[in-house]
């Protein structure tokens, strides 16, 4: 137990964010958190409600989706958990909700549109919608699948998975990631609370525009890269 | 008491947790548990305050909506409640509520549609919505009939209420059923998540398609059947 | 304060109803309970945060709106109160908020039409809007006015006060009232939440149409009249 | 520390009312706190969390946007406070926000129509909307001009920032002010709960229009100027 300790706990303690900021129902979501010295990754258990969950039951898998560790079966969406992480090697937490905004705009198959700066403080983009898979892989090995598809759509749109760390799984749900598993559930917040002002957005004005690119540009640079000034 | 006393305390566990999941407004809102073995069913009295209810007072009635043992009136869809049970042999729990998104679907007198993995980890077609009733029915036997509004739905749409635990009674609200009250009351939940869900995406994208046929299929038998992969 | 006492408590208890039943914003609504033997009403001080509220506190008025006893001026809309005591005399509370639902459809100056079974328990009709006054009254004794405004809709409409007991006063919210004030408390919740469930439907369905008249019927009738069958 | 300690402690407060009023996301929102004697100001810490805010960490700074206390960074917004407070002289607390109706509004660059009564007991005129920058102004100093684009949008259409106390900022988010902490949030709130009526009102009834001049004028006396006849 005690060498994987770490990240059960962070999993845990990321996992429980979850229902405490309101983006899941049921137990419609799910966190990983990985040890890249050891090549593994500590995931929620399959189906078990929130209020069940330790640090002792999260269970530990590699980067192959292999158990190495735990009694219960992992979250049906470990294999893309994994694939995520044997492809970039960049991220640390893989985070998947349902929550409510963001699980709507993937039924639309539709990217959000960047409409205003509190987008752009995170990312440069739309929000990216991926296609739902042709019906082969589907059939396949479906969750394996499902990370391809998040690789994929990344490596066509020529999007950077260290500066665009959300994606809506088109007809499914949002997916993100960061190099700790607080960043990766705050990405999930922050990424059902700008669908939620998207959606707002375009029921106030259906033929609103996108922000202007000095201001997208303004914004990120604000919070990120060379002469950033928010934050401590 | 001690005779009915396991039925008594889960219909009052469920109907708890009505007013605890956000499903019910002041005492919109009942749930049944079943003893196939005496043939009863303990019942929410009609019209009493949530934080009134305790095991104790739930109406024990048969499958012909007699009452068998209670000093209060039994809710006044018991009628509905008792014609579930003596028809669909398997199921061992009923709710009813008039939940936001769900009653609202139910008033518009349409399904509502399949648009994403959410819905379909449940079920594989449209929500179902059964039309209202000719007026004869209506003044006359209302709440019997109202339980073969939805029987004769079923029937009609062939449909298998073992597999589709939920439907909406045009213009009236809700119903649920499940093997237990746990399960019942968790349809409740899901079909109005789902159902706000389904609002949002058609409010983003009115000409939103609905979830491919393999998604659908894929998603059902994830959690359901001989090779499902959910859960512990 | 001892011969009021008994009207002060339940003012209090119904006024403090409203921030936890959801239906205030700030200091925005007020309730008001009558003693008809001694022809005076229970009503809050103007202004007054809820947690500064106290039975003590509460204004007692007459039914031509003079103040009776208190400290603190009363509710700015207390000559409204006033004339619906006046000449409905079979009311004994008083209910104004300005809950969201219910002020946006008094906003467009629309009856919230009547689509489910959930507003047929209550009432056969669509809540009604009355229109904005004219200029002059407005510019005059406009609280006043704003009673009688509630009074000559329903006069027009042939509407009872005993059957319909709630209004949206055109631009500006909702009133509503009833024997008690639990019952006047309730009638702006009930209206709160029809009002969002219509919200929904038409969103929903834009050519949805009315609930019809045997179902109307017959909810009324469940829960009112000779043969009603709801509650205890 | 003694010096500041008024504002300091006021600045706590009225940060800690944003969460408290589900004003904030995360950490995306800001108050500051006048002294006028002193020609100061105390403002949040940038990018900290709410919950590790406390009145010492709070940061002094003048109306040149010059930190005179602090060891924290201060908001990033900061100029933009300094700017309000230099020019404005009657203002002593200044909140911005990111809260989900107004910044939704902000996202269309529209005014916020005056629909109701709610809206005119607290002002006249739609809530005016100031259109984003030009692109020099924003890669220049681009708080500082947002103070700007404030002052500019209140000279251009000849609004008093005595009776108008909230701005969207087009593209962005809300700001508001008032003499103290405690009326600068409640702008805040006050302007969210319009915002969100007037999303409402135009999702029921798309042609709607604006609230009449005589309901206007009266609403805004009834509270405010010499015959104010609202509160204690």
């Amino acid at each position: 137990m005690n060498k994987y300790k770490t990240i059960r706990e962070q999993a845990y303690e990321s996992n429980m964010q979850l229902p405490a900021l309101g983006l899941v129902f049921s137990t419609f979501g799910n966190v990983s958190v990985a040890d890249r010295d050891k090549g593994v990754f500590a995931i929620k258990p399959s189906g078990l409600a929130y209020d069940k969950l330790s640090p002792e039951n999260m269970v530990i898998v590699d980067f192959e989706a292999n158990v190495i560790e735990g009694d219960l079966r992992p979250s049906s969406d470990t294999k893309t958990h994994a694939v995520l992480y044997k492809y970039w090697e960049n991220i640390g937490a893989v985070v998947h909700t349902h929550s409510k905004f963001a699980t709507s705009w993937a039924q639309t198959l539709r990217d959000i549109p960047i409409y205003g700066t509190t987008h752009a403080d995170y990312l440069t983009t739309d929000i990216p919608c991926a296609s739902p898979m042709a019906d082969d892989k589907i059939t396949g090995n479906y969750e394996y699948e499902t990370g391809f598809q998040v690789l994929n759509h990344f490596k066509e749109h020529r999007l950077k998975y260290e500066e665009v760390e959300m994606i809506l799984v088109g007809s499914h749900g949002p997916f993100s990631w960061g190099k700790t598993g607080e960043k990766a559930v705050f990405n999930s917040a922050l990424l059902e609370y700008v669908a939620e002002l998207a959606f707002i957005t375009e029921q106030i004005s259906p033929e609103v525009g996108r922000l202007k690119k000095s201001l997208i540009d303004k914004h990120w640079q604000r919070k990120h890269g060379a002469n950033s000034y928010y934050g401590q």
